[in-house]
């Protein structure tokens, strides 16, 4: 079985290796694998993206666990979700709703059977001593449904809709990604090749099947391997040199 | 089998990917787990900590290999560590000591036994060259009195121990976080709840039950996964806005 | 089976991650190791470095996969070359070349084949859909033969050879890693112990065996476990103090 680790722990101390271990010791055949422990700390929207982007890249059954919880230790649920694919792990607080979103869903769960959690729970480190432990049970077979009762639904991040203007669409950066690259909410479709990229009202590029269509250091719009427009430079950083950030207005002219 | 790595390597170079080859060339069935690579160039306090955070929550027999090793090359020793629960490697320089302190030890080996080195070992890199393969080797079943002679003692770094003094107890910072959390020294109890935190003299926090317990923004202590009282930030970063460091002083009032 | 991972994708977003479970869907008996993902964005020569240090550390059939593509979606090939001992399996950009010239070559092939590739083959990530089917293939025992046409040869990128000068031999930095260390392109011999070190025409410091034989804060050239001499300060940055780079000239007085 494979589980993997979608959090804003970052590599600099030693929350994810003990994550790991507690998911071992429970279940040692498992595979865990880490999506990124690099999240902005809290930021939700980030880790939804992430998880959204990735889990369907996995085999059926991997148990994915996002852990972006600033609410740790408040009322806020933890959740256990079953699709017709996957399992899903995580704090009830949106993160793993982009993901959900495109899965069909067969039970959701709240957290509250404590056989299922590590003997002594801290209110700082539900990865530990809940997430992981559930993931680890569920992993080594343990049903969705001991982990705890059914739960009618979950809070949902609303996904900024792409606006049709005119001859063009509008929407906007919603991740950055490692490169500098700005990934953008508008899907991209084989006519768009050639059309015009507005940022901030003005032109910037256009779109291109790939980065070295145009010179080094020019920006170009490319259908990015998200499904959606991403705006690049040439082996620069388009966010830097662009001044783009999560949340800036793009348009594509057709 | 697992075995754990904790480093002061970085995740930059090719230094921890190629001490993981040596191990699954020796023992292909071996898991092996980060704690973290991230420890800061010669921290030993720093490793030894993460680690005595860390060991307990994996399965028995797990393999700990621990590599800050500022003097790498020179005449410290390097060892392995049998104690009822687990095994413990690296160099004698006190990284193991707080992990060591709380575990009862069977045996303590200087590595000596050049058979289950590499057959060539460089000055600069025993974490590849000696400390991997001694960990594959055990890993795959060696005895841990085969890879050198009995030690008596082992070296042990000082831990900062605190002081009561009237109606509170004083420590310090031992380990500034990812998201800048501050832990201290003091153990936390039910009964801490409420009472006052004082840094560097004067009042700062009160110690409540979770993070979010504050405005965002505010500084709050918690009774941190460690085991030990942590001051934060809720949604901030604590070490930052409070001018927190490693020793940096801290009483709590009951 | 192992498979490695060398790439500029950094570990911020969940590129690494999709990587693995494209891979692990394929064949799940695989084991998937990091090099590092910290190779600066689009350079070439750093991951060629990294591969060719660490390559050889692994048990044979291990197949390497490296991944540093500034030219992905152009019409640079994918390669899949089989070696006496190994795989490798990147774009034809030089980057499999460093560790390529060490090998004895049996096969090299272009990646052309679409069934080995991920159904939808995107232009900007070839990490997830070409290179990572294509090592789950051949990790899951896939003949190298299957995935393209023979291609004579490969691109390779110029090794920086070293200068013979009177009783010296110059050479230049070739990698500065996580700890600031150079390591020059210059063998590092048993009789060099002692040398003086000039860098930009000036005595700098002189061969030793280990780090500390030196004073703290000194610069001090040895023996790096790269094979070749390195340029340290010990508890120090040497890239930073010497302010040495890549390419920065080095002699080595005998």
């Amino acid at each position: 079985m494979l589980v993997t680790l979608t959090t804003d722990f970052g590599l600099k101390d030693w929350f994810v290796g003990t994550i790991k271990g507690v998911i071992q010791g429970i279940s040692a055949q498992t595979t865990i694998i880490d999506l990124t422990h690099e999240i902005r700390s809290g930021d939700i929207r980030a880790g939804a993206f992430a998880l959204a982007q990735a889990y369907q890249f996995f085999p059926r059954k991997t148990i994915h666990v996002a852990v972006v919880d600033p609410g740790v230790g408040s009322s806020r649920a933890g959740l256990a979700v079953q699709t017709e694919r996957y399992f899903f792990v995580g704090p009830d607080n949106g993160v793993l709703s982009w993901a959900l979103a495109k899965e069909k869903i067969l039970t959701i769960r709240r957290l509250e059977n404590r056989k299922y959690f590590l003997p002594l729970v801290s209110h700082t480190f539900h990865g530990r001593d809940v997430f992981a432990p559930v993931a680890g049970h569920l992993s080594k077979g343990v049903p969705c449904e001991k982990v705890g009762p059914e739960q009618k639904d979950f809070i949902r991040l609303p996904w900024p809709e792409t606006v049709r203007k005119g001859h063009g669409i509008q929407g906007e950066v919603v991740y950055i990604d490692h490169f500098g690259n700005a990934i953008t909410d508008i899907p991209h479709s084989a006519e768009m090749i050639g059309s015009r990229v507005l940022v901030g009202g003005k032109t910037r590029c256009y779109v291109e099947a790939f980065y070295q269509a145009v010179a080094p250091g020019k920006p170009v719009a490319v259908p990015g391997s998200s499904g959606f427009v991403e705006i690049a430079v040439n082996g620069g950083n388009a966010s830097q040199i662009l001044k783009l950030k999560t949340g800036s207005k793009v348009t594509i002219l057709h």
